[in-house]
């Protein structure tokens, strides 16, 4: 299973908005065929796993990181590949997270004669499809916040200069974190400020994640680089078309969602993307923005470099919150790991459950 | 030349105002005697060792872990007592750091014909006694300074509230870090918002560090914990003697050191702490506090602990500085040390020359 993972794991940033697949058939103690997914439209894990083991697959266990499938979507169904074959045992990491399917495949094996099992090595089935998890149970992405700060927590002076707080290394690190999601949020208020591109660049990458500009009012200048190249998502409050229209002509696409304040409803464009078949978001933005996604409860886990800095009072926070009365109100995370990265430091937390 | 310091560090909390140094001699590769400084006054670490050894010191190999003293203190020059014991090689680990003897130690020994050596496990042994460095070669202490704040880098809420951001396990790994100190220093401020006692309670200790507060116009309540027991040193920039008598009366001790904006001058609190023969000083004090003594370069070393839990930027920083306006202008600093301590992060990072 461990190795089935592994293989998954290459699909990493392309199945999208597939999960990450891997297969590995064993048959006397021996691997006869691997496979992984690679792209949604082409061939699951178990095809090529069962292409490359021929008539070797009879008798075999097929080691699968996610239950296979029983239905026809793009490809005809797994479960029935892995019947035809005659393989004799079926080990799946997790169940299908999807409510509507969950087991449904495991079932239609067992009716084939075939024995299954499923939970060997669940958590990191499930850390590998966090996103896919998310939208599958939660009908929205999972939320990745990325922020540098000081060690101090400062994330920007008060005059808006915050290039570079981190690292080369943190930076690089930072679009790896960018190539695995399937899109790459922002504010008006950080295009304004640092007019970033957010594409993956750093890094090798075989597809650019969609990019989305959340802009209440259509503040965004038709000179600002993230206009200007890939079409991009803008989520906004604003129904006026005289300023839609420029950005349209671009090829890019404008949402409207306002929420009551006239800002963005942000758990309504979680869902909007989730219906998009974004996975995992990846977010990077200022103190307002930060502090809005956090306080209206959609961020999931946070990604933060603190570099090896001070700036002091006077600079900008990582998070615009309301004022809080009691240490037992604060946001409380889990600290899931923890690392140097260059010469700063890098923490992933997830939120807890109030 | 390990062992030595595992057995200098034994006296890690009661040498003071002494080094800690350990003490291993060697015959024909073995040990034959060891020895350990406990105490000012008390036998020296070579004393304990030829002690043990007898007439197995003579021919030996002693390993230390400072340069032997070669002038009459409180006890008769340790040079002197190797030599005497007819030691055939002392290892020194480093020379003494004060510049007035270093290497007069070495010297006697080599002129009586023993052969020596020094800079083995330098930077270790450097370690060990930075605060007994610091006094000699600068005339002031080692500062620490200790904080704990939420990941996003606040101390406290608005309206004051601190206790407790972090854990107990780093509360008494903050009582570890107090219990080596000489000297534990706070802010009225601290004093005012948090009562603090100020001493060692969680961990076991054998001595109490003398407690420091710096009170500029000696505002201190006669009801905080702070006065209400063992003798403290009240730094202030109040010369009024009706406010310093209440304080004399219960024993502490008043020094007037203002300096021209009518604040406590904080350089020359640390030269006087150097004058009294503290090595280390152990500051815990709030963002006012904290800010002033980084401005004003008396800060060493940062023992940051991060709880996992965000704040907001309505609540107080680490730091009181004032506003940057260039990344370059932000205080340097080198991580040393990173870990947890519970469910906290704990890093050590010390202040790099700008």
């Amino acid at each position: 299973m461990a190795r089935a993972l592994a293989l998954a794991a290459r699909g990493l940033e392309t199945t999208a908005p597939n999960p990450r697949v891997g297969c590995v058939l064993v048959r006397d103690g021996e691997i006869v065929g691997e496979g992984w997914h690679r792209r949604a439209g082409e061939a699951h894990a178990e095809i090529h796993a069962l292409e490359q083991a021929g008539e070797h697959a009879r008798g075999a266990t097929a080691y699968v990181t996610l239950e296979p499938c029983s239905h026809f979507g793009r490809t005809p169904p797994c479960a029935d590949a892995l019947i035809g074959a005659g393989v004799a045992r079926v080990v799946a990491a997790m169940e299908d997270p999807n409510p509507l399917v969950a087991g449904r495949g495991m079932a239609r094996l067992r009716a084939a004669g075939i024995v299954t099992a499923h939970g060997l090595m669940e958590n990191e089935a499930h850390e590998l499809n966090i996103g896919f998890v998310s939208r599958m149970t939660r009908g929205r992405p999972w939320l990745r916040l990325k922020a540098a700060a000081t060690l101090d927590g400062k994330t920007a002076l008060n005059n808006g200069v915050s290039q570079w707080i981190t690292g080369p290394d943190a930076r690089r690190d930072g679009h790896r974190w960018r190539a695995r999601a399937c899109a790459v949020l922002t504010g008006i208020g950080t295009v304004r400020a640092d007019d970033p591109r957010l594409s993956v660049r750093d890094v090798p990458c075989e597809r650019q994640p969609l990019r989305v500009l959340i802009d209440a009012r259509l503040d965004v200048s038709t000179k600002a680089r993230i206009v200007n190249g890939e079409p991009i998502l803008i989520a906004t409050a604003c129904e006026d078309r005289a300023r839609s229209a420029p950005l349209l002509e671009r090829g890019h696409q404008v949402v409207i969602l306002p929420d009551a304040a006239g800002k963005v409803a942000l758990p309504a464009l979680m869902r909007e993307l989730g219906r998009r078949g974004v996975n995992e978001v990846h977010a990077e933005a200022g103190f307002r923005l930060n502090g809005s996604l956090l306080r209206e409860g959609c961020v999931d886990e946070l990604l933060l470099y603190l570099a090896p800095m001070l700036a002091g009072d006077a600079a900008r926070g990582l998070f615009n919150l309301p004022e809080l009365h009691t240490l037992e109100a604060a946001t409380r995370l889990e600290l899931r790991d923890l690392r140097m990265i260059g010469a700063d430091l890098r923490l992933i937390a997830r939120l807890r459950p109030a």
